[in-house]
């Protein structure tokens, strides 16, 4: 089934502890994008301005990601440009630059509307609500926010909350959101607002997820080489709806493995700028991270394990 | 089989932001063998003063801990006292009165030196590879460390790590040891320096276990009492090493499983002060928080899961 993306389409400046890359492709409907097409088709919408080199996203194309729903705009693109510390965790803004994106309006083609799984990425929570009155009865639909939202646009956001089915979430945003230091607690007061998926992202330390009354978790893959952290929750919500959308029945068993499939797919962007590493994958590479992943959390059972 | 701690015993007061205690049992041959008691016989190496109520570790015994090598020397016993931060992670510590655990010399009873399990608490590293030169033919040696002898008695500690199998240690400790910000990469590093299994513990973000080539991870438990994280590590590693104790042949299987037991054992030490939740549980209770870990981490797999 496809999937349809509402979010940013940019050209990120990105400096790193080891090396700096300007105006490259970014935005989240960028990476989610490249990150689902593996699994389902996606239909994409974002603006960009008339600056925006449309030949360099042609190869979405290719991967069967349908742009009918991108549009230019007089102006230019959407800009950030941010510096990671040393640590690659924290990372400092030098400028944001929203030029199009100020103004995005977000309108579904008529084919569009009937995609049955939806990522209401990043936008204000107003623009998230809109896109739901456009969509025809979705199966499956998950929104991502930030501190910026839940501090500034509180009532904006619990209304879109209470229209969608998942939300994914940093741990420090939970804490925000629910007002709450315990991410457990956060979660199913969080639940009571509207969503019963609550995927929480916390980088290096991985990623929770609660669906209804239970709790999968789901570590990082160990990535030896930590080059460009820039877009890896997009590119991990790409591969979470991308799988989800390959299954008609979404059983605790298909959330749980697409939370794999979902760490596979950031892993591969963080180790380079941009989607550079993530365009060019094969589907070996994904399954033999996801299954590197299975064997981290995998405990062998015999008939006595649990005698003590 | 016998599991041989050689550690502290303490009086610890403790300021938590929503209660206090003041001189409760605590040291970490105490949470060790308290929680390794459920799962194999112990045997204590410790130190206490004039001034120890020895009565109030009777309960010890019931559990089959043998107390022959708790010695009493003139003088006061080890008094630590610390405040936890408001997030409970952090902690500053008020004072730490070493008293007669300054000249503690570990002597094994006679009796304990063919324990086969051995755990070596946070203690200098020189009394570590002292203790080794009394053990006779241990199958399996545990350590643990901490940030003041990796920066202090870097050799001392590099000549204890040579000669045992496993390393306890916190995140932050191994990329101290190990000079890296990457902690697998920093694991690795550890393992040439001789253990070839590394414990990292992360607290709220759970546990890796680095055996040979492998990589395990165990969440923490989601507890929702978070009242004193004191003694949380020592608990762990007892939960670890009374799990592996149990087995004659110390499968990566065995190794996982310990993880699991390690983490339950650790989720109840931080439910209350001291070991006044760990000293009175049920083997259910236990064998209940282990199958919900198991739940966090279980993935059905069926023929197609992996086909994309």
């Amino acid at each position: 089934m496809s999937v349809l993306v509402v979010g940013s389409m940019a050209y990120d400046s990105v400096i790193t502890p080891r090396d700096s890359a300007d105006d490259v492709l970014g935005g989240s409907a960028l990476f989610f994008s490249a990150a689902a097409s593996y699994f389902s088709p996606v239909n994409l919408v974002a603006v960009v301005g008339e600056d925006f080199d449309l030949q360099a996203i042609e190869f979405l194309k290719d991967k069967n990601v349908n742009l009918d729903g991108l549009t230019t705009e007089p102006g230019k693109t959407f800009r950030w440009k941010g510096k990671y510390l040393d640590n690659m965790n924290d990372r400092e803004t030098i400028y944001t630059h929203l030029n199009v994106f100020e103004k995005f309006n977000p309108v579904l083609p008529d084919h569009y509307k009937s995609s049955k799984f939806v990522f209401l990425a990043n936008i204000s929570p107003d623009l998230q609500y809109n896109v739901m009155q456009q969509v025809q009865k979705p199966k499956f639909v998950a929104m991502d926010t930030m501190n910026f939202w839940i501090s500034g646009a509180l009532d904006s956001l619990k209304r879109t909350l209470s229209v969608v089915d998942a939300l994914l979430i940093n741990d420090s945003e939970v804490k925000e959101l629910a007002e709450t230091d315990n991410i457990f607690a956060g979660a199913r007061k969080i639940q009571k607002m509207g969503p019963q998926t609550i995927i929480i992202k916390k980088g290096e330390h991985g990623a929770l997820l609660i669906h209804e009354d239970s709790i999968f978790f789901c570590p990082a893959y160990p990535v030896d080489n930590l080059y460009d952290p820039t877009g890896a929750g997009d590119t991990f919500a790409g591969g979470f709806m991308g799988y989800l959308a390959r299954h008609d029945e979404l059983t605790p068993a298909i959330f749980q493995r697409a939370m794999l499939f979902a760490t596979a797919m950031a892993s591969f962007n963080v180790e380079a700028f941009s989607v550079d590493r993530v365009k060019d994958l094969s589907k070996e590479e994904i399954v033999d991270r996801v299954l590197k992943l299975r064997d981290m959390i995998h405990i062998e059972e015999d008939a006595d394990w649990l005698t003590i």
